[in-house]
């Protein structure tokens, strides 16, 4: 390559990647948050316009998931995972004999999925009208992450 | 460059993206469609020989999921989803209280996924034998979207 | 360019991928096997140092999710699963009508997934502290797959 040529060491069309961990320390055992404007910002810090972003819980007592930003519904929600495997009697779930007392999470977090994969388009997350992130929290009370990561051009 | 040679613009290696919505206005309120065949010409429309598809319902009331296309298995997990997560009474969901009447609906697709990922290899769906993609209505009555993306090169 | 100047063809940057099946055969009907080991593995001969790995079932009555490795908690997965899609009487399930006895195993991997995506950062699997892949077997008694597909660079 002749002197003075542009560096031509990231050619267009060349792959990016980016990482970014969310913390959260929710007070209670469980809640829902909305983290549509983290992820948007990461999406802007990584400068990808094309691309996929995958938000996945590091732990396996959360969730990560997509739907629509209405308190009933989370209530809804809530109500529903309760029902279906509840936290007491701890007893019921052999994973307590350990000393925990988080089995329901684990079973609540398979129910709501563990990540979200979105496409990354002209910049932006990809939405449909009422798409919201949310990350589902089922056994607070400690600082737990989110990982970010966004693969594109 | 020398005139007349190739462009070089986009190296052989590069990322290509490709972006498709696949719009459906199902008449009642709950169906399952097979959207395999559009998303195999959305693949081949794009160009992309290894890589991922991602396929996503961009309703919040609406599932994309993979599973046999056996018309047993599909009532199966119409009667399966409506005992888990009923639509009637209405009341039982706090979400109606906004006026809308599809709690349910939003519990439901939550149970059966927003997304699937696809791996692409050799420009054709990476598939087991009987893996088919489905659109989950659990909405119907109005026109709504599926999302498709796909990254490689 | 001129003569004699480094290929480029593939420039630093391009997109690597890689594909691996990991085959099971399950003794019993259900079984939930750790696979991280072998997704290490496929991850260390990509060669990829930034991107994306999907892990899949390639069969739809079995499930990849992500979860804790504690025996209690794979029996509550077990006994979980059982309780909300059972298996007897299989003329609960009109899937068996097709002369088929494995409609509960349809509606349990809807329940647990088809796939996970993970993150590659530094050319690991992008982990929480308790995070490992699991391949959750609801039909087993034959030969059965896993696809491995790694995107990036």
């Amino acid at each position: 390559m002749t002197a003075g040529a542009p560096r031509a060491a990231v050619p267009e069309g060349s792959l990016k990647s980016y990482r970014k961990e969310l913390w959260f320390e929710i007070p209670g055992r469980r809640a829902f948050i909305n983290i549509t404007p983290d992820v948007t910002t990461c999406l802007g810090q990584s400068g990808v316009r094309e691309g996929l972003v995958l938000v996945n819980a590091m732990h396996i007592t959360a969730s990560v998931f997509i739907n629509d930003d209405e308190p009933g519904l989370r209530r809804d929600f809530e109500q529903f995972l309760e029902s279906l495997a509840p936290h007491a009697p701890t007893t019921r779930w052999q994973h307590n004999l350990t000393g925990e007392d988080n089995g329901d999470a684990h079973v609540k977090r398979q129910l709501f999925g563990r990540e979200v994969v979105v496409a990354v388009t002209d910049g932006a997350l990809d939405f449909g009208p009422w798409e919201q992130i949310f990350y589902g929290e089922f056994d607070g009370g400690r600082r737990k992450r989110v990982l970010v990561k966004i693969i594109g051009e």
